[in-house]
């Protein structure tokens, strides 16, 4: 629409749009109000839209991916949490915690650790998808109910995985963000659950998604309506094995250049080698990513699960100072520390 | 067990086991019964079990999967349908059909033809997970519906998808077999619900699954009791785009190594090339397939999905000639064609 | 050219293209001849060719390679050894043999062995491309004079790899078949040398190379005047470790669509186990391969290298009958054993 | 040794190695000597050489790798060229260049560009290995004059890339470092003609190398008596086609961690495309790499080689300033400008 567009023009636009057969989404923007146009196969008779008052041009959006893509909306999404933090602006989010939420003493001890290191989001998983059915699968509900305390306490935001819709919903009512894990990038079904929670999404990346099946992955939620998508880089397949995985940080300019989604950085996931995870978390930095999610455990060697890659809480201190220079040298910085007091309710955004 | 130890005798060494605090499990075999145990993280006193009567020795599972590996049982694993065609067997079975259900007439017709061609089991999508939120999905129950018309007709066994918990409970109604996906190999809400369904599985390898990771997910079914678990090998992740996945026809003789659990091929997802749908059919029954899975649509070109994969119906009946001759070559056979007279109810197994 | 076009007809148009700054080839076939252009970059004036007498029309080639490509020669090229094994025809050509020659002993008898099973090319390796500068390289020059005594003895033909120039140059008085490993695909000069040396070419697929590189590796041959050239799929890198590669047999008709070289397959080095060999030499020559390497080792447990991928004499006696039926089963047979007495002289082609 | 050990006793160590069949190969530290020895390929009876006067202990290499490996030379390698850049040391070093040298005035100015923003090296090809017999193969030993002028006139320091041992003969006739690339990472003869070649050596990894089959490579060198050498990580073959190939910055720490040898980064190739090669260098020097290979040219739209992924000047002096940025953050720096005047003659190391 052209930037001085009345409302009155806009709901013709969408009106006609659905007399057309096809679903309307209007995507306000700071200068102009955009409106995105769904569910065509094929061609669209763009003149009739394009005689409309008010109207500025029709762009046709190449990709298979359609709302996530940079051609539907230009300016980057910010993603902000209940406690303030944003996500995809200038400054860097730092997420950090335990692989899996373990004890009330573990979980609150190390958010207060976190917290005062710098970190605003507080990850931790009370359902884990495990590659044996012998593992431990997390604490449930009761995890859930821990991070909340931890909320809470410290004033961090919480992320933490679903598995499944039943899991889903109840994630949803304790958490900021529901992240949706690697092994879940193609479950359609959850996706379509988590695009309908209200509540921001952190979308892994597959072991062995081309970024353009990430794209299409965030398609679903955002086709539910979902706009608070965070993606994430956490490593792919690769024929060597001298890193769990392989870190692909690439991947973050290309989405960056494809898409107006936040995209942050898991190095723990992403190298599976605690000595590994500080200098690419730096490069994840330097290359761009809106944010970091890292592994800390107060007992690394005590954890029930990827001790191995789990940074000691010196070690995490160490690298917020590291990470905050290098976000300055390319004109960034760390979501500032939390000034809420301790016990402050924050609420998911 | 020893062959010739007493029902008694067993009974006492899973009270034994039981009151060890883990689980039991017997198995019969042809010549004798194992009785497995399970729940145990570490080392067992294999002492006070092997003191017992009738305990010829205590074998430790070195692997992470217990009940899938040949050192649980040695034996292979026969899968056997409503319609008596066996899985796992002397003789090879074969599945086929069109990608998706997409109406009566076409799914009908096209049963018919596969059966008089020898296949006894009928491949259809009811539920399709695809990459684009704005593909076609499936046409949902309507879809099992007329799968089942197409059993009560031809006395074909059915084979389609079940994507999501509550679409399982519904496939469960319908089908013979109940296909998990490759993008759900790690779907572990989904596989646990799999296995308690009552109905045998297809497990497709995911798209970049380690075989070791193709029998945990497995581990996920039988840990659940159900014992008629199908695997199948559909191509991987490969860095070459000549072909669709890179079908690893050498997980065929490494799964019967590993595993008593048989093993089929998909060439048609595993090239997703038509052309070469055949050749790879062949070398799979060449290197010891239980099973083929191919795609036949009546009009590949009007096929709503995966049309550029699927086989004209005449392609399909030269091929069964192939691979018949190819099995006889190694000894083996084709499931035989189905005698049932069309209209006999054959129901699940 | 059309199919009665006169010699001087030929002659006018390679001289045309010659007058336009290219290169012509005439490639003689069975019902035509053809003449091709290399050289060009850009478009070419096809006007001016086509108004030639003889001229039936002219074909663009749109691949990157071009005079390997079945769009410049329809026919399949059979490569025939100085010992009458053809390899490109109806008949399967068999190349078994130790890893590397070690001894007069080891590589008589079991040429002698070999040969009565029915392979027809004796392999063996006297110059070793080795991951380790500390590993045993190979016999060298006296590796190479008992590959030559073994054909005196037998009438086997015999390939053998080159690593370099100076090698090549030895390796080609000695041999029929010059090998090019996978880890020499890409060396261009070697390429180059090997495209002049008169002798027939194996050349084995990189690590991770595109069946497109494999065929652009395969036109510096063929660009040097060597129309000798037998492709080899040998396994690709994949992320899973189960097997030493991961044998891509999709290859086999992925190229004899794109190319009339014909092409073997080396399942030896294709999974880097014994147990798997046996199953995937059938699949080969089940997805349409035109040869079998296979290696073999009179003690595999005693060999300098490659012991566990090597087959026990019995095994592969007992291959040969399985591999021959499923020749028969697709219409296809073995190169017949030789008929030659021991001790006949069998040059190179 | 201890670190007061004499020379006669160093020498009675190696005469003793000597002795007992081995080679031995001292080498010099800041606060001792060591005492490699090599060529055993199984247990060697340590206590001999333990009882010799000045031994401090004997340590077994356990890599397949020796001379490598920080457990040999735990101090980490700098190689100085001839105009006193180091590589390897605390200041990151900038080679940058076109991919190919196409003309005098081309490698004369972006030279002095390139000197004047910062860079101490230059890059440009004068053999080409390219996919295609077709394409362009580089202007030979013209282009290695042009290079020397070069060199004459603006003090960088040279390196340029060698694909066949005559090649390499010529190739350090003129430069200062020989670049052995992705394509002849395995080539052994090549590596061994690079180890007596008595220039660095800039070693590219291989396309699907390990990390471990890098090392290995390394190894043909060092174990020729060529102590300079020099690592580059320039990404690896992956599923998605998002980029050429994907940059694996994870090498970086896991090289520095297993071997003393420095590492470099080249995003020009690791990405293939212009706009990702900014990030990626960005965040190779944040990963900890000792230097960046960049490809700048004049004109990236008319290269006759790798336009799409060449910097424009502009680009890379704005990249200058920010890894600088990045470097200071990590308490590193750039290797200074230098000093020499123009006209200066600057021979290889």
């Amino acid at each position: 629409m052209k930037h001085d567009a009345s409302s009155t023009q806009i709901e013709d636009v969408v009106s006609t749009i659905h007399e057309m057969g096809y679903e309307a989404r209007p995507i306000p923007g700071r200068q102009r109000t955009a409106v995105g146009l769904i569910g065509n196969d094929g061609k669209v008779d763009a003149g009739r839209i394009e005689a409309l008052e008010g109207v500025l041009n029709v762009i046709h959006v190449t990709q298979p991916y359609k709302q996530v893509s940079r051609e539907w909306r230009e300016e980057g999404t910010v993603v902000t949490l209940g406690n303030g933090t944003r996500i995809g602006g200038r400054e860097i989010a730092v997420m950090a915690g335990p692989c899996a939420v373990e004890s009330e003493e573990q979980i609150i001890g190390i958010a207060h650790r976190l917290r005062a290191a710098g970190a605003t989001v507080l990850r931790g998983g009370a359902f884990k998808p495990r590659t044996s059915p012998y593992s431990f699968q997390g604490m449930g509900e009761i995890g859930l109910k821990l991070l909340a305390r931890a909320r809470e306490e410290t004033g961090m935001a919480i992320v933490t995985e679903a598995v499944d819709p039943e899991g889903l919903e109840m994630v949803a009512e304790y958490t900021d963000v529901i992240q949706i894990g690697a092994r879940n990038m193609q479950n359609y079904s959850l996706l379509r659950r988590a695009g309908r929670s209200g509540r921001a999404i952190l979308l892994k990346r597959g072991m062995s998604a081309t970024v353009k099946e990430l794209l299409l992955a965030a398609e679903y939620l955002l086709a539910e309506g979902n706009p608070n998508v965070i993606l994430c880089e956490r490593g792919v397949r690769s024929f060597d094995t001298h890193t769990r995985n392989l870190l692909d940080l690439t991947a973050i300019p290309v989405v960056h250049a494809l898409s107006h989604l936040p995209i942050i950085a898991d190095p723990s996931h992403g190298t599976g080698i605690r000595a590994k995870v500080i200098p690419m978390a730096r490069a994840a930095v330097a290359a761009g990513a809106d944010g970091l999610m890292i592994e800390v455990h107060p007992q690394p060697d005590r954890a029930l699960s990827d001790g191995a890659q789990s940074l000691y809480p010196e070690q995490f201190e160490d690298l917020m100072g590291q990470i905050e220079q290098i976000a300055h040298a390319i004109d960034r910085g760390i979501v500032p520390s939390l000034v809420l007091e301790s016990g402050a309710r924050v609420g998911p955004a």
